[in-house]
């Protein structure tokens, strides 16, 4: 963007060099957009469904509950005797024959298991909390929520084993996780399932008879990664579920499908050629955002395109970093896994990792688009259309603040009155999002009423008046009134030279 | 507010006195934001959603039906002999093993049961109501809807033990209930559980067999409370089922999830040392507000900021007083309960006066938020928006009442029309919500449609059209023209010296 | 309404006697809705609900579906043998205890049932409608879908008894019923059940086991009214399965709860009194009204105002007039049901009426209330806002005709695109209600994609577009430069006398 | 249109044929309307949702599961077993009787099966993909998803008969299908099953036994058609199941309800005669058209609406085509099926065709619409509403152009992001079509949370904020600002000769 400023004498030398920096620019986009629309497919939804309604929605054989609906500690060894068991091995065809052993070891008879399943459980001792005076005599033991500190590490049940002896984060080589409760450590105590159905049955029966999961419970783990080598996929699944100190169970899951082996295919390899023109690209507007940076000094960075450009180079940067680091780390993995296949393999924090890259990636694109408006004003409505945008931000952005004061008033009004009983309310970012929701009309106002049958409504109605009836209104009042605005100066102006007369021109000669 | 009015004349003066206010207001602000969101947490959702999931989802044995489900009186009984003995008594491991004497008695191995739980049922008289004389002969009995006038107070069944002999509320210690159909006294026919599973479900099959429900019945409470030592919190759950005078069953519960011991850990005690502060700042406010009350006598309660500040004060005050008053009697509760533990211990109005407790709390912080408009208008974009609204208001009231009025009208015409048949139109107050919900966009058409296949529609479309298209814009056409009206004022004035100048003039020296 | 035209001159006067109008208005206001409310009570919901619950969603026993889940003929017979038997007897208490002579025959073991319930059946012939010439040979039978013309009124099957024989309406003292799929005429093929559980399920086990119903019927109807003398509610309940020309079955039903025996409690006697205060009022009104027509011939019919007065006094003599009729009736009926408890007594065409009755009594108090508007304007504000309204009232309709005309484009587009798929657009009204909630956001996307993956998307991106992008806010624009002309318009004109110095020079007095 | 242009100098003139082109147009209307109106019925939804409802909604026996809700391969051969052949043969009445040989083959006892249903299903070849080296010794067969080229073509199992060896497209007579992962070729192993139940019975039994599903299988279809002669209606049945190479199974269906044999009931001819009519109608305008081309050459194609002359002659032009080979090939099918009662008829391509011609004639009435707005403009209200809407066209189309930028940065940032995990962003138009369902107030703001809790609701949060808070309102202060500039312009024109003139003064003659 280094011409742009220095230009303005002449106008049709101005929009010669904006029409050639476009013409550049959108050539840069298209690369942009193949190498991020070639990451992703429709497919890699599809591997997300499957997997996940195998093991999320799978009946237990007695309550016919599923892995979604678990509420007690009961419901865990349900799931692992029926749905997860079920669902890690098939060993038969649908008409009873058993599989050859060829195709032993995959999931839908398509999805190979890598290595082995894990069970991983943290505790908390039981001392973890002080109990008030008036309880002490009755209430012996006090298991707190988790937290890292208060973790039971001492060994237990059988005393024999990983399942009964803890195991340090460093030693699991393990990584964190952003529970729905609570943050939890890497370490614990670990149980790695079999490669066959009826000794994985075994080991969880063991577990089970000699009460695995006790009050210090505070979570558990299941962890195991599948490769589908006909779309070249790694699933990597992780179930989840949450013991709260008020008892009871929550159950969450991540399945993130990825594509960690890169480059097989034709297609593959044409990605790969349009991310090598990309870094050029990538490259020529670093060199030349270091120009002007060196000529404008900090007077830069007061642009916001130009805080844009630096945005999409540094993200574009790192990706790039991570790309090497990944194809390195995996073939790491797999070398690993393919010389002990009864072992467990940790792609979690790798697979992690990819999503980051994915998302940066998906944002820098996001940026990239908006960045077209620089060159957008080419015709009369066109500025006028973005110059009232741009004269009523300041305005607007005003308008907002108070805006948000009232909105963040009425959330934590919200969610003090119906934190206790209502989900959509239950922390104070639920009721943020709890109230955008209602401006749209995606609400449970039932909910609400039954939480408290007074305040309930007389909230909600004094909500949408304030909101959805007056203040809503404001925005449109600041655009309608810079619209007239803008309207009426830029009529009064004489008409510029445009992008239009140019090419009229051009024609002309 | 002392200052702001007397120092007009000289503009530097008062922004510095008001730069000082508000200060000493924010300051204010985050205090009774610590205090009132250390006062929740998520940890209360969860623990509300577990224990009402135990009780309202647990299915019963033969028809899968739940208690949110209920239809019948037999429907009682079923949940009384299933989910509610299940979920009451834990005496037994997932794998099967007796839990040890220790733990006997907690819910989710986690929840101390306080006390027993008790079952107690309000009856009305067999001649509550006048048969119509061309009935007379064919219809003997007649038991009409609840009313605290027409309860049966005679014994009956087995004539002997609280079940079957009437106690009135001041024998019981007991509170009224605002129940779905109707308001209930606190009296009635009692009977308390055990402390086992065995002699519960025994005393149960005693009150079914001897028909302790009969035609009447007109509701049923089941009470307990539990507390949990783990995150200090105690549960008061009361499960309702009312028998209407048209047959049937409707069930409804509350389940207040409160903190009536407050200070136990060190967070507590730092939540502490904050509501002294707070008390602090009261006492300020009141001492400020009345000394200003008698300079301005009764043109102080012109203002609104001023009838705010009162509120706050009184407020704040109330909530002191019942802290103190909670203190006191949950001690003497659990007094009370620790030496009879076989008892029935009745937390249910302490829990509703926490509940308001909390409410008055949340509504004062509310108040306090919107007083920050107050001081806001220290630059011209603010200055132009707020004046915007205050202008407006009086046409937006104005509008307001016409378009209450249409509204009103709709509500009645639905709730005459519909009423009979829709859930959402069955009473007066609930055709207003509806109403508001479906210019929102959340509504039910088809049972609009089913209800009256002719007027339904016909209802939606004209409400709709009238309502919003036609009424809301007005509120837009309001706000819009105001907007533009002090748009042009305030660019014609001269420029104020404003609150940014303040600043610069300060840095310049 | 008199006095308002003549006394333009005085405004002083003018004010005067406007007031004295609405003072009267607002008793008669006051007076209509006591009679109104008096008529209705949530009550009547809950009576809906219980008695709707019991039928339509009682189980079968081995299929679990419910009446309303109904699809095919069996099913019929599934309901008929489990919920309807269940459902109507109640023989037995949750104890299994017998219930006592005196408490047979009452659902809920509240609610009476009137006399016997019936079921009837219409059929068509085999010879309705022509077969193909191509398909003539293969099909020999064809059953048209209903009409009156073309029903079979032979005997069939065991060709003794009411079932296997036809009656006419007239026989039958019957009456027509408009269900999903046609309207049908009163008489057909008829069998009572009995008093008893034992002696009506035999009698279905009869009519099963002989074919009664087979490919020519139409349509089956269970009718039956229940009586609750504890409030004193008539619900006339019908159960309603069409069985269409294309195979399957539709059910459908209509619950109507009424109170067809006014005045029973001393409450009834206070509304009752409301009544005859009501008739004096529109007495007044009909004279008055009367003698305004008198003076102004046909100019008196040019005012909206006094067309609403004409309205609201026919709809007030219609049910005065009904009134009277039902009592009548409604005694006649219970007299015949009391001599013949084994009969079967229908209710359904004066439910229909009371129905018919209520709709008309809300109707009327909907004008009463939009007539509050005549009297409104006695302050400036109020006057811009109500003058607003009516100015751009012609604009509006203006538009409104053609965004209807765009609308039933689009409507009929998606009738005939998706209609056959998509039940939302199955036909032509359906459509136009269809349309109206995707403005509001109520739709079901995802089945509009599946009728036509192509279309489907197009249609509804369309749609939104120009519809609720572009021509809804017309309406806006309208009605905001109306707005911005009435202020300026009244603005610039002097101020009158208004109602505010009315009071403040009498107070002045 | 002819002559429109040209008297534009005598004003009552022109009105004059106006209005005569008016009526004649209103007459075409009509007549289009009667046509269009007389293909469609309720009664074809009806016929659809029933027989959808039998195969869809039939459970299975085991699992209780349905097919919409299959996902394995398991899952098929549980709904071929059950509600496949339960649906297809009705041999007994719910009574247990068999039916008369007269009534076999018919479903609901209605249907006629025309033919016998097919069972048909296309592979893979087992080395269709590339493994990744690192894999190559532990898997060693890989099926991509499906592609024509690489289809597998050699028999298998039993090696005889249509089921195990492979027929092509050209030899099956068929088509291709567009599924929901991949478009189908026509070819493929085929079995079609008998006449009664028994014997498809064991045919499928046979197939199950032999796995003739496997690995390589990606999509099985079953095919069949029913003929309801009551409502001379076919319906044409598709269920297909796929299986996509990430495992699992993905069930879709059409069900096509047609009217193939048009001409039957006395109704029927009656629309054969408006058909005739409307032949005559576009004939006429041909010709009037074609006069014009001629005169105006090029420049008649800059007009609006002489273009949508045009699309309406060439479709109506198509469709009449159309409606004759209809005839022909129904025939000619109908006489095969007849001759052969045993073999599969394919009626599958000709309803495609049905249903596309119909959707032409439905868009064709759309255009006939939306030309009365040609003729709209004869008082003074509509034409400035007209000219409103015509005048900020431009703008609005500019405005269009920056909004849908933004809209698919949105839209492609989401599908990036969420489009693994959340079925509303699994791909790109998905994205766009959730983005739209947003603004009115339909979506899943939960599922986007679970996708990612930190991006996801921001994501949600920014959307809402500039797009439905600010960028919409561009919209509305646009054609505000427009409409208020027409108002002005119209109010200073000198009124012109209007169409209420003209009436009035031939009134007054
Ligand atoms: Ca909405």
């Amino acid at each position: 963007t280094r011409h742009t400023e220095e230009t303005k004498e002449n106008r049709e030398l101005h929009i010669k060099t904006t029409l050639r920096e476009l013409v550049i620019y959108i050539v840069f986009l298209v690369i942009l957009c193949i190498v991020t629309f070639g990451m992703t497919s429709s497919t890699m939804y599809y591997y997300t469904k499957v997997m996940s309604e195998l093991f999320l929605d799978g009946q237990f054989k007695d309550t016919k509950n599923t892995f979604r609906g678990m509420t007690t500690m009961h419901d865990f060894w349900r799931f692992a005797e029926g749905p997860l068991i079920d669902g890690l091995y098939w060993e038969k065809w649908y008409n009873g024959r058993n599989v050859s052993d060829d195709e032993l070891g995959y999931i839908f008879y398509e999805n190979k298991l890598l290595g082995v399943p894990r069970i991983r459980q943290l505790k908390v001792r039981n001392d973890s909390c002080t109990v008030h005076e008036d309880f002490a005599n009755e209430i012996k033991a006090c298991y707190d929520a988790y937290a890292e500190t208060l973790e039971d590490q001492n060994s237990f049940g059988l005393m024999n084993g990983s399942a009964w002896t803890y195991q340090s984060e460093e030693e699991l080589d393990g990584s964190g996780h952003w529970g729905l409760i609570s943050s939890y450590a890497g370490g614990g105590f670990v149980q790695n399932l079999a490669t066959t159905k009826a000794q994985s049955r075994h080991t969880i029966e063991v577990l089970k008879q000699n009460l695995w999961l006790d009050r210090g419970t505070r979570v558990i783990f299941i962890d195991f990664t599948v490769y589908n080598a006909n779309i070249n996929l790694f699933c990597v699944i992780r179930l989840l579920v949450e013991f709260p100190a008020t008892g009871g169970a929550i159950p969450s899951w991540s399945f993130r499908t990825v594509k960690l082996i890169r480059y097989v295919t034709a297609t593959d390899y044409f990605i790969m050629a349009c991310e090598a023109i990309f870094i050029l690209f990538i490259l020529y507007y670093m060199v030349e955002e270091g120009l002007e940076i060196r000529k404008h000094k900090l007077s830069y960075f007061k642009s916001f395109w130009n805080i844009l450009d630096i945005l999409v180079i540094i993200i574009a940067c790192c990706c790039a970093v991570f790309n090497i680091y990944r194809t390195i780390e995996v073939n790491d993995k797999l070398d690993t896994l393919l010389d002990q296949p009864d072992e467990y393999v940790d792609f979690e924090s790798l697979s992690y990792w990819q999503v980051v890259f994915n998302s940066a990636l998906a944002i820098m694109v996001f940026f990239a688009w908006v960045k077209v408006f620089k060159y957008i004003s080419f015709n009369k409505t066109m500025t006028q259309l973005s110059s009232t945008l741009a004269r009523c931000a300041k305005d607007l952005a005003g308008f907002a603040v108070m805006f948000f004061i009232i909105f963040l008033a009425f959330a934590q009004l919200g969610y003090l009155i119906f934190g206790t009983q209502v989900k959509d309310f239950s922390s104070f970012e639920n009721a943020i999002f709890t109230l955008f929701r209602i401006i749209l009309g995606d609400f449970n106002f039932h909910e609400l009423e039954q939480a408290n049958r007074v305040l309930g409504p007389i909230y909600f109605i004094l909500y949408v008046f304030f909101v959805f009836f007056v203040l809503l209104n404001m925005f449109l009042a600041i655009i309608n009134d810079t619209y007239s605005e803008v309207k009426a100066d830029i009529s009064s102006q004489k008409n510029e030279f445009e992008v239009a007369d140019y090419f009229k021109k051009g024609y002309q000669k």
